[in-house]
């Protein structure tokens, strides 16, 4: 009987205790992940930021889908940042695992400025999205500073 | 003034038919673009397929966050396999381009299936996410033996 209780609560702890890299079969895969996740919300963060620059004809519904989605893969990267992605195709820095706070406070951040950009998008104010998207560029500009060579 | 006409309704048409491939700064982007959604929506996917197989132990709010992700993500590929990106990095059969309607066809029915897994998750339900897993599968399958080499 004590065995059985000592195997359950194992067993209850394991499940409860699955680390997050567990989410990832291999480290590539949480890099890949991750790559995959900013250039998709880069992809679409670029379209209104070119709208915003005068680059592109301001397209109010295209905006405003491209700053949804932009919003929506803002919050995917950083569950990838697992142990021991650190190393191979990544141009994460080592600071990201010793100064987890920081790296945390500018990742949300971003993601704060990104869902600001989508309510700015869904007003069609071209004005309000051109404040919002300098927002979020300057948001990426300080955690790639410090924490991608 | 008649020629002053003649370049607002240029304009105005440029404006309004700005090609697909114009959301891509070059084509190898569109592919990446395709490639990156997709890899996040697999990665997704696979988690819950994982819990289906009993590879995985399940974990019903997991499952749920992962299907919700996945059918998200298995919207945005589509509008990325524009004109011109047929070569390259890319496994992408000409036949995505020659035969259009059963390529969107196929990506249709994968979106449902991945539509109904999010409901499924929902439910918490493993018997109904494992049936739901099958369908996502058979149609991932059908679209890469006809569009995939």
């Amino acid at each position: 009987m004590r065995i059985l209780a000592t195997l359950l609560i194992v067993a209850s702890a394991a499940s409860l205790t699955v680390p997050a890299h567990a989410q990832f079969a291999k480290p590539e895969d949480a890099i890949k992940y991750r790559q995959s996740a900013l250039f998709v919300m880069q992809q679409q963060f670029g379209r209104v930021a070119a709208m915003a620059a005068g680059k592109a004809p301001f397209d109010a519904k295209l905006a405003a889908e491209s700053a949804a989605t932009a919003e929506y893969m803002s919050k995917l990267p950083w569950s990838a940042f697992v142990e021991g992605s650190d190393k191979g195709n990544t141009k994460a820095k080592p600071e990201i695992w010793s100064d987890k706070a920081k790296f945390t406070e500018l990742s949300e951040k971003m993601q704060a400025d990104m869902s600001k950009l989508n309510a700015a998008a869904k007003t069609g104010s071209l004005d309000s999205i051109k404040a919002a998207v300098g927002a979020v560029g300057g948001s990426c500009k300080a955690c790639h500073d410090a924490f991608r060579s």
